[in-house]
C-alpha cells in the first residue's frame, strides 16, 4: 500500500487552483470536468501522492455535505492497493465497513473502494487500484 | 515538495496501533515516545509517505483541542523541503501566515513549521526538512 492521493474538500475549485499554485509553486498535473460523484477534480502532483482538490457542486454531494459540517479540509487518503478485490475482502474479513460492496469506477481511472470511517478513527480511507493494472491482470 | 507525512489526531495510542496494524497489515518503522509537543508518536511507512499517528495525552495540546472540537481523524500534511527557511520566506511573501517564525524541532529529526489553516482552504500544512540535510547545507 502507498499513499496515492489526499482529498481535499474546497468550495471554490477556481480560487483553490490559484491558491494551491501559490502554495506548492506548480501547476496541476491533471484536471478532470467531472468524477463519479459529479465533482470536478484537479490533480496535483507532489512526489508520489497527489493532491486532489474536490469542489462541492450540489448542495445534496457528499464534499458539500462534509463542508456543511466540518468546513473546508482534508477529507480522505487513498491508498493504492495492487488487487483491490482481494484487499476489500481482507478488510472486510478484519471487521472494516466497505461503504461499497463492489469496486466503483473513480476518477483518474481508479477502482475505488471507501472503508466506513468510524472504523477508522475518523478517517475516511480510500482504497484505489489503477484500471490498467486491472486490465493487465484479466489478460 | 513531496508529501513527507499525514497525522492521525487519535485518542489512545494503543487501541490506534492495533487498528493501523489491521489496516495496513505491517508494521510501524518507527515509534517516539515523545515529540516536541510532548505526545507519543508511531509511523507507518507507506510508499514514500509516513502515517503519523498523533495520541492526545493532555487536555491543552493542539490534539486534544482538535479532538474535541471535530472528533479523531485526519489532522494535517507535511510537505518535506529542500530549504524550509527559503521556503518558509516565499510563503509569507505569499501571504500564507506561519504558525511559528522560525522552523521549530519536530518530531523524527526535522525541522518544522505550520501555516495557518485558514489560508489554506482549512488544511494545517506542516513544512518539514530533515535535520541531517540542514547539517549538510551548514558544513
Amino acid at each position: 500500500m502507498k499513499v496515492e492521493h489526499i482529498g481535499i474538500a474546497i468550495k471554490n475549485l477556481s480560487d483553490s487552483h490559484a491558491l494551491f499554485l501559490r502554495l506548492f509553486q506548480q501547476t496541476p498535473y491533471k484536471e478532470e470536468s467531472v468524477d463519479y460523484d459529479g465533482l470536478p477534480n484537479i490533480f496535483f502532483q507532489m512526489g508520489e501522492t497527489k493532491i486532489e482538490l474536490l469542489e462541492a457542486t450540489k448542495p445534496d454531494s457528499p464534499i458539500a455535505k462534509f463542508i456543511e459540517k466540518r468546513g473546508e479540509g482534508i477529507h480522505h487518503i487513498a491508498f493504492e492497493v495492487d488487487d483491490i478485490r482481494s484487499e476489500m475482502k481482507r478488510l472486510a474479513d478484519e471487521g472494516f465497513r466497505l461503504l461499497n460492496e463492489q469496486p466503483k469506477s473513480g476518477a483518474d481511472n481508479k477502482w475505488v473502494c471507501f472503508l466506513h470511517p468510524k472504523d477508522t478513527n475518523g478517517v475516511l480511507v480510500e482504497l484505489c487500484q489503477s484500471k490498467d493494472k486491472d486490465a493487465k491482470l484479466q489478460k
